[in-house]
């Protein structure tokens, strides 16, 4: 036995200063995703999209079991960053280049590594940006999420001298054509009257808006089990007496939490969305804590057909979470261009719509 | 694509003057039941009923596994048929000819459609009254429940005609041998020591009054959860920002929710029950919000042997769910007839039990 | 049928002169647990530990899949017993000689039964202490879990006879030599990386505490969803009606909700322990309501090589949960002996830990 006493055995998490560009993470807790988080996604989103709710949808889609939700993968992935990477954040500033590989089914193991990919202290000394690409994998090995996000962490110690800064390329949205091998897809009439909706790829114009009506209260015990749930261990989230006394007062809701209760609210206008092929930006742009309400509406971006495809085709998206109001009059940002102080996500991102011809109606 | 700008894809619902008797409407969204959502249940209620809670209980009583309780599965086929029939309604008026078919294990896949058999537009011309008769099948196309239920919907237009007036017959309890054919029940001996209760079939008198003792106080988390879980998508249950100048001034507990946990508080009394086979009417007498308490009683209102089993009889309760004090004393109607105001549901159904003989236990 | 009417068939539980040395209690609902009950677990504390979280993980440490958190087969195992034992509790007053049997994995359904092993009546004559056995077997009868509770029981009639007292030996701490072949645990190199920690077994000093840092506010919905998931039906936990004007004025959480809460803050310090051996003894010192914010800290009682092997030790800790402040300065018990107000949890039990030659480290 080891005689020598260890002070501490509990992690502090990384302080700005222990980041260097080519920094490998590799995150801790593989998780098996199953068909009880499944069900406990749904029963904190409602979410309805066909594919990820009926096994018979799905397995007529070109899939064996109805995939897992994007978005649960997504926070499952996160969740796993958060000790290595945020823990000591002061603001989770963005995302970008996220794309989705393999679709995952319960019973696959998640893991996730993350690279730190660019570095940036801020001029007060006290703080920095770090950027890292965090990806994750299946149990095979294949990669099912991979996304930079950038979090402006503290320093542990104010005085020591700035890393050489380092930004890495934040394009603006991934090659479809390229993402298109992930989508399983089959052929055959996909079935509107089970999905829920008539408008398919043609129908959705690019400058188009939409509201998506439905108004979601975000209760405590919701949004601390949602990332409990995805192993996301940020203390803001879950500790009232520290954070009565912290910045907002009060426990802070998981943004993640917000891009879900969007997500599931945009069911009403694109219920035909298969899912989500890519995250090109997303900003928490307010926070969001208990006894707030969220509406959202979304902004079709851009409409891309797919080669070789005439089955499915791209919508690009803007999706905005509002708290405090309906989504009416699809309040985004104020002349001056920063946020309207409702606005609490602007989510930008890339999913697979099925065309006319998939649901088996004429070209018009 | 289409260039066309379509003003709104989110649908607004069904209003009374777009209702027709014989209107078929297919619900959407596809439903795969699993054991996630199983849990998610006995989460939300702590239901104890021996033969929906183990698969080697459920073996030995001739089941492939462990059914999904029933309420479970009307509240999944309900929440269908809520965007399509309930979202623009005034008041959810009741039930009636309810009968459950096949039994639902986990992995089947449930989808709804209703037909709507009757009309009547109230005096005011605002408002009117939908029957509709709502079936749930299985990924195999068996009837695994089939309900009439009626809403009062408000009219789009004030000022149109209305139409013929159509009332369904509404008839009050089912033929129990007629039904008996999807009760899974093997012979062999009962076992009321892993089951909770020595009470079989023979034990409960007509006219007897049960007080299920145990009381349950409604967390906004909780029945906001379930209903997600059903993907029920009524507003009045998630949004507060809205319903604080609403009808009731917060948010409106889902009725099946008021169902499931006086269903589950029966258990002390009727642990015995094997499943639900009719339910013969349902009203929901008064309004749930969170911080309400509801307790549960039930009087034995019939008690039918089933013709050649000698295994298992019905027994018809009804079960009366009160807020804001405990079920002793039985409240129920006031002297003029209507609801005592503590009142909540009132829920006339049928459930199997076994007998004596099933048990091992010589007839006395 | 039975013309006799029975006046009550809800059980009113049993009473301090029901019980006798030798009286068998089997418990009622057996209880399959599925994935679904995993992910709830994860859901309601967020533990991280990987063999618990990941099938990947579990297999490569000798697992079929990932087996079943020890606490969550202690909670169901506990909640049976709860109907026919401690209904009319005033107090539960204590564990010891908890061992945990083969490991539970999903799909495994557990019985409970409880034989009485002691009692006292108190000096008052009203109440007295009632010591039970309680095991819990899966379906092949194999034991699970057996352990030794004492609660504090009223009596029915207070001026009735006292019992002969009975006062079963209490010993300490298992024979861990005889434990060992319940553990799974296969040769090879476990990885600290994916389990999120480096200190194994011979990193852990006697006397070494370990602040674990992170603090978890219990709310209302969340406590109540676990114990309903346990199938636990004491009344205290649910009814805001009748224990407004109880002892402690609102609703108690149920004392393992504690319990587990504790396990899930010690992953960060002890994220090796592969899983619970023994419970030693457990004290719930305090009350704890919804609002309460718990932290927790552990200390190294004692730490025991195992007999014939290499890879795994056994530590044994005492983790002590605190409300209404953080575990900084180990609080635990004032001068005189009592406990700290501060302290809700005296929780003393073993853990198996992966040695440094388990994880292919060369010893130092």
């Amino acid at each position: 036995m080891n005689a020598t006493f260890k002070a501490a055995k509990t992690s502090a998490g990384n302080f700005f200063e222990d980041f260097y560009v080519g920094l490998q993470l590799p995150h801790a807790t593989p998780r098996t995703v199953t068909a009880g988080d499944v069900a406990h996604y749904i029963a904190l989103y409602g979410t309805r999209f066909a594919v990820h709710s009926s096994d018979e949808f799905a397995r007529k889609s070109g899939h064996p079991a109805a995939p897992v939700d994007d978005l649960l993968v997504f926070h499952i992935v996160f969740g796993k960053s958060v000790p290595d990477v945020s823990v000591n954040a002061v603001a989770n500033l963005g995302y970008a280049n996220g794309v989705f590989g393999v679709p995952v089914y319960p019973g696959d193991t998640l893991t996730a590594t993350s690279e730190v990919v660019g570095l940036r202290q801020n001029s007060n000394g006290k703080t920095g940006t770090v950027y890292v690409r965090t990806t994750g994998h299946n149990q095979r090995g294949e990669v099912v999420l991979v996304y930079t996000r950038w979090v402006m962490v503290a320093r542990r110690d104010p005085r020591g001298a700035p890393p050489e800064p380092a930004i890495p390329s934040l394009r603006e949205a991934p090659d479809l054509n390229g993402l298109v091998c992930y989508l399983r897809f089959a052929p055959g009439a996909f079935d509107c009257a089970l999905s829920g909706s008539p408008y398919l790829f043609e129908d959705y114009a690019v400058g188009e808006r939409i509201d998506h009506v439905d108004g979601m209260t975000v209760e405590q015990a919701c949004h601390m089990s949602a990332t409990r749930l995805y192993q996301n261990t940020a203390k803001v989230h879950f500790n009232e007496l520290t954070e009565r006394s912290g910045r907002f007062g009060q426990r802070l809701v998981y943004g993640g939490h917000v891009m879900s209760v969007a997500r599931a609210a945009s069911y009403n206008g694109l219920a035909n969305a298969l899912g989500i092929a890519a995250i090109n930006g997303g900003t928490h742009a307010g926070p969001i804590v208990a006894g707030d309400t969220v509406h959202a509406w979304s902004e079709v971006l851009d409409s891309t057909a797919v080669a070789g495809r005439d089955d499915v085709g791209a919508l690009r998206l803007r999706t905005v979470a509002v708290k405090g109001r309906s989504a009416d009059g699809f309040p985004y940002r104020a002349p001056g261009g920063s946020y309207d102080p409702c606005v609490v996500l602007d989510f930008d991102y890339t999913v697979w719509m099925p065309t006319r011809a998939a649901a088996g109606i004429a070209a018009v």
